[in-house]
């Protein structure tokens, strides 16, 4: 039963879905060729988008697209870097911007329950509006939906002390092909009853259920922050610091490096404040109260004496100048080429230097440079390398060196995403082992029988 | 191919079991009453004892364990309160003591690997040397090992901070029903590459196969901390002040409570530093640096003002004297009664009070006294019921309260189980909804296609 899906929508399945939908479903070849790509630019076959507002319609859809055995791609706001809203068979988009609704932010439970479709961004801040604090924090937060970070399980820039979104999820209802709501967890912090298919669901890049609610952990909103830019003379130097910093016994909140390449199309694309003899960036940013910020600040600073250069900013207007050094790094990046392919591997955080170095070189032999930065803290390294597509010898030296980055992560004990999942561009296969990758597809066929849910995607 | 399992073994069956295991099969009735029971105190029937000391050996041991349809009872140090270890039909227990290795603390990665069967707080202690920190701390951490907390998801003391042990698994190895050995995950603190089968293992009580490694993520460890132990004239005084503490933005490490019965069963087995007038304790550690610590706790002093009474220790051994009377309680409680019915419920953090003070009801309305103690900064709760099993009338009231104790944890939204499991004392049909047990059940017999592997615990 995952054989061929639907290729065109009868006129009777068009009834059908404005039927339930209403003005939530479009057929307008414009409107769906925005839903037919994401962030990865990569491109699909939209047979129709549809909008549901609630969990009752979406039962409803999924029963029927079961039945007529339609394939079904789930979307948030089209964030993806690694293809994972984009069709690889032609069928329905579900856009779930329609339920995007807080529902509730408790001060006495420390819970928000929300619906998928929320921003990140105005979730966190509605949360510390109320002197709460929802941790989970990718980079694109200002653009993303929660209901999809919880599906890519994103980490962000505070992963390497408050952890990532699965660490946040009590509980979520979702519904199934074929149309069953299910729901598991709840407001509880802690609960150990029955298997966790809850947080399975996290990570799961849209194949087990479409997520309708979310119940999501809050901690108390930390009251200050600090950060500090570090210049060194060599990556060696930025990451031996970063080294002495974590055994120290300090935890950072976000620990970012950049490298050589890096600063270089920063001081291209606007003004820098460092001297020229820095060659590598570590940001660093502390959290706690007014008391002891200052004095963490402190201890940090001790621990970087062997930085060139560095820049300290207290508080949030001070800290986001430079915080917007590591912000401008992406829409610098296309200095060196109109086109990317972005890697978001992740290595043990003691062999972020070899595979840096292992990846600056295979670039190098291949006539690239490389942009490498991230989350130093979690060995979550963007490895991105631009091109033009016009030129095809560009493009395929880029796409080689590319799949040699992703080897030399994997040859470093790493993963080929720390946080951009799957989606369909990653060469799963070639981290997963056989027999692991056959357990996931049957875990997934249990609850996809048919295998209408993101056909081809994730795993 | 879930039905009858063997009940005896024949002299064949014996034969291979010593060939395999060597020294490490018992076969002894003495011997193999000790692994019937565990700290439940519940008791089952054991037809074998092994103790594997490698993943081989265990490989080979399940697939003819498959092929003969025996029973599989994994086992750690025994110490579940629900029955996680006792075996609920006849069958072979497997003990994982053989296999307690740390086999590396690694400074670079902060990342351990290690054996199911090593002890907890020796591990902790091993990262500690280091300057390291595996944070899940489970109140009877001395006793246990890190695989029978990684099995059922340990949470304990820390975990409002520092999360549970699910938090702290990057990767593991198992092996399956059949024999195959499958490792998900690895050394990376990020990973979201296909579905996240190892952390399904975390929690699901022994279900899925059994872990013979473990790959742990490590913190810095904290340099100081300091605790304060706080007496108020009611338990609802006491879980407003907490409330303060957390609206005050402050994320103490671990926030204790004592409802008035085990305050007057600690008065009744030892001197007790606290006045009459105080009917409720909380008790706070916040760590941190040497330098922020003292200002964390006095931060943390200035939300206590509605405190009758109170007693601080900076530094662990200061410290130990105030966590001693928190570690009393459980043996104190047996002043109430030879026999015990735990309960490990857990609540919202916002209805522990509703909570504490109806089950105090219900236990009153059946001639009861009700410990409540525990995690309140997670509202998990652990209320003991004591009484005579000699007095049969005095048994029916007690497990007639208990089961009351359970539906009004499921009423205020809460969950049967914080930390110890369903094991095969849990109701657990009583909070599992149908379709989401249904599923759960056939993600098992995905690992577990004949069911030999723990029969009837769980879920």
């Amino acid at each position: 039963m995952t054989g061929e899906f639907l290729t065109s929508l009868t006129p009777e399945h068009k009834k059908f879905l404005v039927n339930l939908f209403k003005d939530g479903v479009s057929f307008d070849p414009k409107v769906l060729r925005v839903y037919a790509s994401d962030a990865s630019l990569l491109t699909g076959t939209v047979l129709a988008m549809v909008r549901p507002e609630s969990a009752g319609q979406l039962c409803e859809f999924m029963r029927w697209a079961d039945a007529e055995h339609v394939a079904v791609h789930p979307r948030g706001r089209g964030t993806s870097l690694s293809g994972g809203c984009v069709p690889t068979v032609p069928g329905i988009v579900v856009s779930m911007l329609g339920m995007d609704k807080i529902i509730e932010i408790n001060k006495e439970d420390f819970v928000a329950v929300v619906e998928p479709g929320v921003n990140t961004a105005l979730l966190q801040a509605e949360c510390e509006k109320l002197g709460m604090f929802y941790p989970p924090d990718p980079a694109s937060g200002k653009a993303t939906s929660v209901g999809g970070n919880v599906i890519t399980c994103a980490g962000g820039l505070r992963a390497v002390k408050y952890g990532v979104t699965r660490d946040y999820v009590l509980g979520l209802e979702a519904v199934l092909p074929g149309g069953e709501l299910v729901k598991f967890g709840g407001r509880s912090h802690k609960d150990v009853i029955g298997l966790d298919l809850g947080r399975l669901f996290v990570g799961s890049e849209g194949t087990l259920g479409i997520v309708t609610r979310l119940i999501l952990k809050l901690l108390p909103r930390p009251e200050a922050s600090a950060s500090v830019l570090v210049g060194y003379p060599s990556l060696d130097a930025a990451l031996a610091s970063m080294g002495k910093v974590f055994a120290a016994g300090i935890l950072p909140c976000a620990v970012e490096f950049m490298n050589e390449t890096v600063l270089e199309i920063l001081a291209r694309t606007g003004d820098v404040p460092w001297p020229d003899s820095v060659k590598s960036l570590l940001l660093f940013q502390v959290d706690g109260s007014k008391e002891t910020v200052p004095l963490e600040n402190a201890r940090l600073a001790n621990q970087l004496d062997d930085a060139l250069w560095r820049m300290e900013g207290v508080g949030k207007q001070e800290e986001d100048k430079l915080w917007a050094y590591r912000r401008r790094v992406s829409a610098a990046s296309y200095v060196l080429g109109p086109d990317r392919i972005g890697g978001d591997m992740a290595v043990p955080r003691g062999s972020i230097l070899k595979a840096v170095r292992k990846f600056e070189e295979i670039a190098a032999s291949n006539g690239k440079r490389l942009i490498a930065f991230g989350h130093a803290g979690d060995g979550n390294i963007h490895a991105n390398l631009h091109y033009d597509a016009s030129d095809a010898d560009d493009a395929r030296r880029t796409q080689k060196t590319h799949h040699e980055l992703d080897a030399a992560a994997l040859e470093c004990g790493g993963s080929l995403s720390g946080e951009h999942g799957g989606g369909c561009l990653k060469e799963v296969g070639k981290q997963l082992g056989q027999k692991e990758h056959a357990l996931m597809l049957r875990v997934r066929r249990v609850f996809d029988p048919s295998g209408i849910l993101n056909p081809g995607k994730g795993y």
